[in-house]
């Protein structure tokens, strides 16, 4: 039975790393020791090896290992003999391109519908959907493809964000963005705003966290979801 | 000679549509008594006469006749023979798809380099750089490639926002969008604030409007360009 935890962010304001949802991930984690660790999405700053050892530090708090996918020789086999995926935030082109050129991204989906644990941040959520084409970030690189894990049967935007009161930016507010998307596309996108996730049990999708998520449908008005409420969009 | 002008928008906050930068316009245009207008790039709500409509009543108060490409036979045709052409904003994936897929990305390059005069707005001006990679848009639609006009030597980021002082928003800012521009693409990137513009004649680039620009030169620090002063990143 697939089990995800597909979160907005990594962490929210004023909080560490991870810090906000380590109950869950404690016993989302339960039965492994060793997270096997996507780092791909980074562009800016960090190495690979920088950016796992922030990702160990999150997950030492409830005693797990993460090892990067990159000190492996070969990364499909890391993805078939993992005993859960953590894939990271950072920017979703380069996230998709690099899974492609791996030939991890039918790789990750097999293992996830297989029953391995599946943890996304940001653009490591943005890619549970349909396609990536909801994301919020840069085209910093030209994918092969838009098409990403479909396992969830909608998009995701993640870090969503409100339109902001008062303000003289003339510039597509994000509720606008989407509005756009389904223009061109009919499947639904669930807005998820920062400190909330969709926590996945086979065909079961709940929103955890504190705030309700906002769900556009294609040729329906937008609605807010309550916490604890099943994701039934259609 | 090429002739451009690259405005961020084509309106500021408490402004009609294209009134800000009239003045410029009504001099731009001087020798020229019909515009050809691309409405390809919007994407929501309004069809490509309603939005022609919105162009044609901005530039009646300087008595221009503005003609849709989409209502000529051929498009090609209608840029080779167009005395000016104006590319109006909305999402530049779905603005590049249309370009490409009605053969125009290179006709309309073509026709500036040979002396047409060229406005672009938004996601119109996005477009006259050398990638739309720079853009804010979400990738509505999935374009055959992300090379542009390229009839600047730089990149174009429109409606440049500063970091929101105090925000607890994860997500990244403008600037950190482009720093990850910077690790994997080498061209320098404008930052226009909306309400200026970069007026182009032949090699010589100036900016205009109240406002400075942000220039972003990869692996330099990113720098503020006064109003009135020429473009020289490299």
């Amino acid at each position: 039975m697939k089990k995800l935890i597909i979160a907005s962010t990594s962490t929210v304001h004023g909080s560490k790393y991870l810090e906000y949802i380590l109950p869950e991930l404690k016993s989302f984690f339960a039965e492994v020791d060793e997270i096997l660790f996507v780092p791909y999405a980074r562009a800016g700053g960090l190495t690979h090896d920088e950016y796992t050892a922030i990702a160990q530090e999150g997950f030492k708090k409830i005693n797990k290992k993460v090892r990067g996918i990159h000190t492996f020789t070969d990364p499909v086999v890391a993805v078939q003999n993992a005993g859960a995926i953590f894939v990271g935030g950072g920017n979703t082109f380069l996230l998709v391109t690099m899974l492609y050129n791996h030939n991890l991204m039918e790789v990750i989906r097999r293992a996830v519908l297989d029953g391995t644990p599946y943890l996304g941040t940001s653009a490591g959520s943005n890619i549970t959907g349909l396609t990536m084409q909801t994301t919020n970030d840069m085209p910093i690189v030209y994918p092969p493809s838009f098409k990403t894990l479909g396992l969830v049967p909608f998009n995701i935007n993640p870090h969503y964000l409100d339109p902001v009161e008062g303000s003289k930016h003339m510039g597509e507010t994000r509720e606008m963005r989407i509005k756009e998307f389904h223009k061109i596309n009919t499947q639904p996108v669930v807005g998820i705003r920062e400190g909330s996730w969709l926590a996945v049990e086979g065909d079961k999708i709940i929103l955890k966290g504190d705030l309700p998520a906002r769900i556009f449908e294609c040729n329906n008005a937008p609605y807010e979801l309550s916490p604890g409420s099943e994701v039934r969009c259609k």
